[in-house]
């Protein structure tokens, strides 16, 4: 009940922040990825963190107890850990209903519904705290209605899931800010949605809404505004496909920029399925894309090369850039390439 | 409670038929539809039917009570009329609960819950009998997998929603049964899955199981069984689009059929989306459906000519025949021009 009736709190409203960030008793820093996710991208929201005893992972902010961290200003405890179901660890609850109990919300981005479980629900209740799951929809998501919005939006696309589509849009948000431009990062994805204090979780939205909700998340707007929409699966992905359409079409995006990591040749986990080109990313994005906003185009490619040398990141670059004509950078190596890519989005 | 734990019923197990068809009281045909649709489609499941007093309208089948309908075999009432809001009219309690007490159970395409109706959860609980509501989807699809599955399949595909996609592939399915090929019917709405006795509603599953809920549509099956899926939206709606690529990818199609009706100029309720042309939708279908079928290809144009002469039906499939080199038949004047879109089907 609880989690049902708080669960609008994240669509277009703010979640409560700052947070305190907890990393429970977790012993592998890939676990903790929403935590040191939060910390690299919002810093601004995270006042400490906080764990169980014998945990070894820090995201290098200071600790403090829930009691400590609301006198400090925080209004939520976020999980910031991840395990292999999705599922909330019991090993966590005597924590999370301490932070209730001193006065923080909840926030949580598994599976697995917070007011799911007794004892969360009733220290919510006790206490007069929120259980939110930002991976629930909100309710009352309407249908798609295809009317051209105002503003700007440039949506990252991928070949594949999971190679940086939020990264290169955190990124491009960020380096639109830096350059004076006004641009709101707009989450897709539950993690995306921590960091941004909102927005909807498209893959967990009804199919008919789909594009209602991506319609929602990225308003009606200054015409100098630039909304940065966190793309989700690909167009070519045997199961998520629809999604990606969905929220192509009721993105509208003017621009778009496509993310893709060399080397990889297969969709992962769909051995079956090799990976599209750029170029086919490019193509189909446009043919579907111009449905809703005829003047779509492709500003650039966003490339993950983690684990590359720079030497060899810097090659990848510039072979794409040169193949394709487009300005191709790694967010993550914010260089002078990044700073063409980012022109190109406002050009 | 009971309306979800029921809901898996009707996923790829039957729901109980035969049927008792109640058409509450409504004074107009349209909203009959439900009932005039089972009647025409599937009178073999249709036992009888029963209305308010001063009802006028008949779907000819015979009047009986629920008592009556229970002795002639009946298992359970559908509701099948409409209104407005998908709700149920509360003038129709007493007949929805005597039809509970008398043995039947109750099936609902409409979007209001039955169990979430404390009178009929009451009555379902005192009778045994199940609530089922076949806009639910089932619990527990999967994430779409993408294998290729055995057997043979065609999907009806359109140029919009609401003009001729399910009526084009009951009609397929009958008609293949009758030159002897073994083919199902496989639901994808809720009026379909109340004809069919199964399927599985594609516009109210989460979109991230989009693919993977029509991959459990069309299961594997022997070499030379055809399935006739029945499609959803349309690839170029703006709302849509979405529910119809994760059905399109999740059914991989080895053939499929357009479905138009001439003359409609827009996307309907979508003024400023004009519609499509069967030519952009059969490139579009063949572009995206290649990608879990690289063999996909159309084998025909199924037209809705409802309001036409026969002189302006007939001349208006030779037209688009001979332009796109393709049979093109409106499957509710079953003619010559039909059963070559038949056996273009299975050549």
């Amino acid at each position: 009940m609880t989690s049902t009736s708080t669960a609008a709190v994240h669509a277009l409203a703010a979640l409560p922040q700052p947070y305190l960030l907890f990393l429970g008793d977790t012993t592998e820093a890939g676990f903790a990825k929403t935590a040191i996710g939060l910390h690299d991208w919002a810093p601004e929201v995270c006042v400490a963190e906080w764990s169980l005893p014998g945990c070894p992972i820090s995201t290098g902010l200071p600790t403090m107890t829930p009691a400590q961290a609301r006198a400090a200003g925080a209004r939520a405890m976020v999980i910031g850990v991840a395990n292999g179901g999705g599922v909330i660890s019991a090993t966590w609850l005597p924590a999370l209903v301490e932070a209730l109990e001193q006065g923080l919300d909840l926030v949580s981005g598994m599976h697995q519904q917070l007011g799911d479980i007794p004892e969360l629900a009733a220290a919510a209740e006790r206490s007069g705290r929120q259980l939110i799951n930002v991976r629930v929809p909100p309710r009352g998501i309407p249908v798609g209605n295809g009317r051209k919005r105002s503003g700007k939006r440039v949506l990252t696309v991928g070949t594949d899931c999971a190679l940086g589509k939020k990264y290169t849009a955190l990124a491009l948000a960020r380096g639109l800010r830096g350059i004076g431009v006004d641009a709101d990062f707009r989450a897709s994805g539950q993690t995306g949605i921590l960091i941004a204090g909102s927005g909807i979780p498209m893959d967990a939205v009804v199919a008919d809404f789909s594009a209602g909700a991506a319609e929602l998340l990225s308003p009606d707007a200054a015409e100098d505004h630039w909304d940065v929409i966190e793309g989700q699966g690909s167009l070519f992905h045997p199961a998520y496909a629809g999604v990606s359409l969905g929220l192509l079409h009721g993105s509208q995006p003017d621009v778009f920029v496509v993310c893709h990591q060399p080397g990889r040749q297969h969709v992962l986990g769909y051995p079956d399925y090799p990976l599209p080109s750029i170029e086919d990313v490019i193509d189909l994005t446009v043919r579907l894309g111009r449905r809703t906003n005829p003047a779509i185009r492709c500003v650039g490619v966003s490339l993950n090369t983690h684990g590359m040398t720079e030497q060899d990141a810097q090659a990848a670059c510039a072979e794409i850039s040169a193949r394709l004509g487009l300005p191709t950078a790694d967010p993550m190596r914010q260089d002078g390439r990044f700073n063409r890519l980012l022109e190109a989005c406002i050009a």
